[in-house]
């Protein structure tokens, strides 16, 4: 066998090459990072951390999450990986160390898993985030992919709780662009290894729009440093990621902060994409915006005198902030506001086990 | 729906109920803890941790792991956490914060989901571990139960690397006793949700023997206090747990020490049970002692002068410790010793991808 960890014909499957086999390889490719005393290889992983640590836990199962046929490994790795460097950031925490659970199947190829890795590995460089432990399962289902990752709490923590009457709702980036971008991906649009467009499926337009849209999807930017930097300001009452939709995810920052809010339909920023889809016969770009998902944006608490500050520091990150609507007294729930009248929003995100 | 997270009807399925409502009602069975400023319901968990973290993660596969006929619920969550526990009890760390990333059916009853954080919260309460976190996600294949533990790194940390030529090869326990647990489930014997003998099986010999073996499959107890006082104490120059199997951990100890190793074959500590499946056909107890897996008793390199002390620290903790070998200047390997001839020892633990 391959002990050394050499590299491993990526055309022979999990089951040909073995647990052990695999696992040597892999921690071949993981380098050494600071603050890591001990690393993959040992009972668990010896971490050097501060007073304050931060820990998140989220994975990506194929067939709900991805598809691979629809998704090169590369970006399902980048993907595993960044969902969780969402979650932190929405503390405003810095990232550090990861921990990577595979669940495989017998015929999962040693190639896939490599692309995997590399798409996690990048991800983790350019996030300076290291790998250092991880586990791989054999299964007789679909391909699970489950990364915990542990940060440093720096500065003020931003949590859920915490909105107050009177807050304006903002939003950072464009809302719909995933749904959109899982749209087109159904039309036979799709991206290489270099998350760049390799089918356009449907799409006449302009390829860069596209390519946002696919992107949003399969390998999604939330604003990390601007949300890291947010924790050295004192400009934000309460902040979350936005993963399973607008809707449900307002609705569970206001029971957190025991508020209600509204939204004005007319300001969200809305994926321009979308109308294109609407054309088609597709959901109107509003319904992906309030309910699409995965858009992996900061959702956020802004007091109204503070809503310049909070666009200064947007600008130095290069990320759009947009106010699109309050937080106001009154119990948890959403309204979307048309002139005087509030019509109640019912929460319609993500429920993978209802779909 | 249920947001406040009442009761849910046991019969139900996470379909019925959604992701939501669930996450809620686990949510509202999770006991807050001491060093936990921010639990479960945000994007992270915020964690009061020490200088030094131990990080690990483990999981269990339905099919591969564990079978839902042959383990009350109760006992899979016991058994998610103890796996995890015993990494970290290996390194001579005290364990603290666990999240849980749970893969399901859309099938699954809100019973079995309940049952199986019975027994994971009974299982963290026992070892002084609170759950800050987890994650829900749906499948389309088997149920995966992913665990991930952090501990304090208190005083010596022990690692794989560090046994020398000369070192006594010790284990704890008895060796075998989860692989014959495994061998008498598949006669039809079980336990009940409290741990305790409800069928019996093909077994006809003392309840009290049959229960050890099934309690060491599906509700380990590796000597996780033992192992802690470990770290204050100079007595073991390496350690690991025996999770794969004695010849195969054994190698890897090994290897990550740079030494060889050899096994006294009359000084293992057999299962004494495991005669009764020799008898019937099955293999031997030695067989199943040096590669059976699933043991979680911890492998130690312990130079003579210090197995009196060693022995003094088990007494304390009420463990069993035996010297079962040496370790010798060479390559990495594992021999059995006859006399004075060394028979190279093939490894031949569980891969889950081979079998």
């Amino acid at each position: 066998m391959n002990r050394a960890g050499g590299p491993l014909p990526p055309d022979s499957t999990v089951a040909d090459v073995g647990e052990r086999a695999l696992l040597d390889h892999l921690r071949s490719r993981v380098p050494h990072g600071p603050g890591v005393v001990v690393g993959i290889g040992d009972d668990a992983a010896v971490l050097e951390t501060t007073a304050l640590t931060l820990l998140t836990t989220d994975c990506l199962v194929e067939g709900v999450h991805f598809r691979r046929d629809w998704s090169p490994p590369a970006l399902i790795g980048r993907k595993a990986l960044t969902v969780n460097l969402s979650d932190i950031a929405a503390m405003a925490g810095t990232p550090r160390f990861a921990t990577v659970s595979l669940a495989l199947p017998r015929d999962v190829t040693i190639g896939f898993v490599d692309g995997l890795y590399d798409g996690l590995l990048e991800r983790g460089a350019e996030a300076g985030v290291h790998v250092v432990g991880g586990n791989i399962a054999a299964t007789t289902g679909p391909i699970v992919v489950d990364v915990t990752l542990l940060g440093d709490g720096g500065g003020r923590v931003l949590r859920r709780a915490g909105a107050q009457p009177g807050d304006l709702v903002v939003v950072t980036g464009t809302l719909g662009s995933a749904a959109a971008g899982l749209r087109f991906l159904g039309t036979g649009a799709r991206l290489d290894a270099d998350s760049e467009v390799a089918a356009m499926g449907s799409w006449t337009g302009a390829t860069e729009a596209l390519l946002r849209c696919l992107r949003a999807q399969l390998d999604p930017a939330p604003p990390l440093a601007f949300a890291r930097a947010l924790g050295e300001h004192d400009l934000v009452h309460a902040a979350m990621d936005l993963s399973d939709g607008l809707s449900g995810d307002l609705a569970a920052l206001c029971e957190a902060s025991e508020v209600s809010a509204w939204l004005d339909p007319a300001a969200l920023p809305l994926e321009p994409c979308a109308a294109v889809l609407e054309k088609e016969g597709g959901e109107d770009a509003f319904s992906l915006a309030l309910h699409g998902g995965e858009d992996y944006q900061l959702l956020m608490a802004v007091p109204p005198d503070a809503i310049d500050g909070l666009r200064d520091v947007a600008v130095v990150w290069e990320v759009t902030v947009t106010p699109i609507g309050a937080f106001a007294a009154g119990p948890p729930g959403v309204s979307l506001r048309f002139g005087d009248a509030l019509r109640r929003l019912r929460p319609a995100s993500h429920d993978h086990f209802r779909r």
